[in-house]
């Protein structure tokens, strides 16, 4: 709030863009902690993923910072129709931002012990989940920054690879678990950051959802595409 | 919003509180939803799982009532000062009872595959777990309703032994995967169902710290006590 002081916002107008601005900021770090989390998982890069928890306070500022400002604007400029949905659309979207720093930041902590542990399998599927997620949030906060339901209706509906490769991972770690138990301390972790990318997934197309309102002022539907099935999974040890 | 046509709304005081009414509804039906998916899962009890999965449209539609009432109450009250931080909080409370009711209906789906599978362990965890954050999500609804930030304090203050069971959990849950393959599907389930518990918990943090700045205007500190170090545990094998 202190660069408020610094140079007077000239207008309502100016506001809007700052506060669009900001979101974009935001979204920029968390698709870097997404990438660098995983990145530091792959690379088994222990400083890299110390960086990562490190950088989550960046993104916890940034959402109160933005919070501040919506508040500020809702009580000073008293917006209706679109600019009000717009700012409490930047309110529900900073919420999410944080949701992923933190779902980054658990990944990359677990990254730090398996980087002490023997490895296991490939992690291809991490990374390709990564992209994906990456893609996803990027063009959800593209969407918002210029006013494109149509492209957070895309982002909305792409969410079901991601849950693809989940589920190729679910099984593929229970199969190491259940092959050698000494296996079984990675591939819980490995699990756990792969649900975390799920999650993080699930967010950008929350993310895409809340931009489809403040854009259109309508809905979605309430069935989206969805293809996570692991809640449901039995695996069954080799006999 | 179809009822607020029915019985005209006669004032802004009463719009506020049939807001914080509408909350603690929300917040009544997370609670039960977090008992009942427990309940299903230690007692093996399929139809009050499936029940569980079933009842989460309806906190789903509550977030959108909430919603929609919160941005009428923003379009056409434009309130300021605590009255705004009210209505700001209550659109991040719902957001967050709402994702709790996802955890639960996950863990309910969980519950279901469990009952198929051969018992493992004692749930007591599960069980103590539950009620310690269903005390806490109450707390904080309390709060809310009744204007208490010292209510909200202790609620954020106490997340600790939720961690703390927790973190007994996954190691139990190990231990019984490295004794057995045959126990890998049904741990992971209860792993994640573990999982599911404690953020369910967080959320009841968050919900307080929401309702403390709602009620004082002033954010609680940044380092609340945490107690899951779980995301660094490493589990070796018997040899």
């Amino acid at each position: 709030m202190e660069q408020m002081a610094e140079h007077t916002v000239r207008s309502y107008a100016e506001e809007l863009r700052r506060l669009r601005e900001m979101i974009a900021r935001m979204g920029g770090l968390a698709e870097r902690q997404v990438a660098d989390a995983v990145a530091s998982l792959v690379r088994r890069d222990t400083d890299l993923a110390t960086e990562v928890v490190g950088r989550d306070a960046a993104i916890d500022a940034l959402e109160r910072e933005v919070e501040n400002f919506c508040i500020r604007i809702l009580a000073l400029r008293q917006p209706v129709g679109q600019d009000l949905r717009l700012v409490i659309a930047c309110l529900k979207i900073s919420h999410g931002l944080e949701r992923i720093g933190d779902y980054a930041r658990n990944a990359a902590k677990r990254s730090i012990v398996l980087a002490q542990q023997p490895a296991i399998g490939s992690l291809n599927g991490f990374n390709r989940m990564a992209v994906l997620v990456q893609e996803n949030l990027k063009g959800a906060i593209d969407a918002l920054v210029n006013d494109d339901a149509a492209r957070a209706d895309e982002v909305w509906a792409a969410d079901e690879p991601v849950d693809q490769v989940y589920n190729g991972i679910f099984r593929e770690m229970l199969t190491f678990m259940m092959e050698d138990p000494r296996n079984i301390t990675s591939a819980t972790h490995l699990l756990f950051i792969a649900k975390n990318l799920e999650r993080i997934g699930d967010h950008a197309t929350n993310i895409a959802e809340t931009v489809h309102y403040a854009v259109s002022g309508e809905n979605l539907p309430d069935d989206r595409p969805k293809g996570d099935g692991s809640a449901y999974a039995v695996i069954r040890p080799p006999v």
